[in-house]
């Protein structure tokens, strides 16, 4: 490090390259080849400040200002978010809180601030399940939110599985679980990009958390019978594409101001000249309250049924995962946003600081993006907004660990 | 070999191990690591037989049974078919047709029969167009059906082209296209696996094919504005699933007696959590005539077009190759189906005899499936059927090449 720390776009500058597509996308999925280095540069960037790293038995990397042990009662405030990305997704979702976390810290001891209980810059695993399908793997086993049983057991595309995922870099999969760390830490405070223009409308380059809407995946396997897509007459087909059409503009029809988004198929075999034999199909559904979630994943999956009834295929539907909504701690929220003189709003999208409320006061702080653009290429917040986004968390840090 | 030839299923047994996945479907794409294999067996049998093998510069492998240089009035009877497969194929469509051409040549070997003018038994690369996107395009590129510049720029999913597969097996692109051998051939006869129920209905293992119907593939991208699926209200959303879906569900509405299929898509990112920023489907459409077939592609993408506006998405299409009509030599055609005493029917299958039927006098005879699937594992026609399918094509050899 030079003499005059960077600021959060620079450290961000740090990871420019890792996993960046032709499309200027990121892939960065947990336990590749990118993780390591994005864990290095975590590591440097802890060295660099002096502050020492810790791993817990899931991934989650740890860098620590002050003196901590993770025991019950050292009341440390937890800041930071993950380095993980949705395949082809934005260079500020999860980065942005970490790099800022980071920063915060060089702008709080440049004005000669030290800490009065312990600062710990967490580093999330695998927010955005891109690889394994459940999101907050890494904050889920943590908190006990999921079993080391079932999320050992999460295969990916290629069948690999986590535990062996885990252990091709070197970890250990049974010593994945809760994590004793939890019980020394007091607060959560996750900075992350604004997904969506609620912070345009306020006209407020930083934003506190209300609530995380509830939200989960659904797998859907539509089967039928595979044929050549020649000489099989149309009213002989068994075709599983066709009932899953129906089934995505069923969903689109029945998500009124709910969310219901079918972002990820895999067809099999794949081939141009082939009926094909299974159809699978991921829904992401998100809605204000939980009941209004339920009976919207209800009808998506009955208009399943209906059309599968007619096609002569099939479909199965199974939850993947499913979190209820999250009220983040209101006294911390008004707190903060008394200190910030910051708005208040809710937000469609999963953090791992919405599985960490269930076990302490957490809050969030959103930092302006001008397109509302996110999970892809073009998610942008600009470099004001990002060291607007410094100085709220700073001012965090000083309120809560001051 | 030993003394007894095998029948024909048990040369099939031969290769039933090359390409085969968990599903017991096939998977032998034209310039991968099956090929080789594939060459070499085809090889094996000629060289069991004594017949000399020379491949053409497209990669058209041919055992030749006589003496013959592939001059202009040499006349051989060309017979055979191709070897590779669609995704998790069948193990007739393609392999039936050479292996029952070598299983001919032991039956009247074994009746002393010796052939007055040359047999070439032929092995077209690529039928199936399962890589590279062009159906036939063996055959196309040796009868000029289409350019050498044209095929050796088709690029896989991965991004090779067609001209780097090729030299990644040691072959020279440039030697790519028209091939001098066809001048030598008088006529060619392709035995395939039917892909229907036609010879089920007519109560006959074996049949004469009269036509092909058009056909073709077009590529539709439907482009949107990738975003979060959360965060993103649906009002607010480019979202080209959609497009895609609606256009899915058109082409079923719209194909009547017509065949119109989308069996094979790509999405991008292909993320649960992220709306996608294009969807490429690729469309199968057949119909009886081209009239009919030019007017249900150009509603499928009107349909496409409407969509696309309602969505606020863009859709592109192209057509990535069509095949008019292809009706077989009318002579030749009763000619067989006289010796034969066997039925003629039409198919809605793209065949290499397709192809080469607007360069020489071709026929095709089909062998019984019960089931009538074809491109999938299940693809099956009975062992009694394949042998009554190799005494036909004996048949055809004694008359044609007697």
């Amino acid at each position: 490090m030079g003499s005059a720390p960077p600021g959060v776009t620079g450290l961000l500058d740090g990871i420019a390259a890792v996993g960046r597509a032709r499309s200027g996308g990121y892939r960065r999925f947990a336990w590749t080849t990118e993780d390591p280095t994005l864990r290095d540069w975590f590591d440097g960037q802890a060295a660099a400040r002096g502050l020492e790293v810790v791993e817990d038995g899931n991934g989650n990397r740890l860098a620590v200002w002050g003196a901590w042990s993770g025991n019950a009662g050292e009341d440390a405030l937890l800041v930071g978010s993950h380095l993980d990305s949705v395949p082809d997704g934005g260079a500020y979702d999860g980065p942005l809180g970490v790099a800022s976390s980071f920063a915060a810290v060089d702008r709080l001891r440049a004005d000669g601030f030290e800490p009065a209980r312990p600062v710990v810059i967490g580093s999330f695993t695998d927010e955005e399940g891109a690889r394994f399908g459940v999101a907050c793997l890494g904050s889920r086993l943590a908190s006990g939110a999921t079993t080391p049983e079932r999320a050992l057991a999460l295969r990916d595309d290629d069948g690999t599985t986590l535990a062996d995922a885990m252990r091709a870099q070197g970890r250990d999969p049974r010593a994945v679980g809760p994590a004793d760390w939890l019980a020394g830490v007091g607060r959560f405070v996750e900075l992350h990009v604004e997904q969506g223009r609620g912070l345009v409308h306020d006209d407020a380059a930083v934003g506190v958390a209300t609530a995380i809407w509830p939200h989960g995946r659904w797998r859907l396997d539509f089967c039928g019978e595979a044929n050549h897509a020649g000489a099989t007459p149309m009213g002989d087909r068994s075709d599983p594409m066709l009932t899953y059409a129906a089934t995505a503009l069923a969903a689109r029809r029945l998500a009124g101001d709910a969310r219901a988004t079918f972002g990820r198929l895999a067809v099999a075999p794949n081939g141009t000249n082939a009926i094909p034999s299974r159809v699978t199909a991921w829904l992401d559904a998100r809605a204000s309250d939980e009941r209004e979630l339920e009976r919207l994943v209800e009808g998506i999956v009955d208009s399943a049924r209906a059309a599968a009834a007619d096609d002569g295929t099939t479909v199965d539907a199974s939850a993947e995962s499913v979190t209820g909504a999250v009220t983040f701690d209101v006294p911390l929220r008004d707190r903060l946003a008394g200190l910030l003189d910051a708005p208040v709003l809710p937000t469609g999208a999963g953090h791992d600081a919405g599985i960490l409320a269930s076990v302490l006061p957490t809050a969030m702080l959103f930092v302006r993006n001008l397109t509302g653009v996110s999970h892809a290429p073009s998610e942008h917040a600009d470099d004001a907004d990002c060291e607007a986004g410094v100085d709220a968390l700073a001012a965090v840090v000083r309120e809560l660990a001051g």
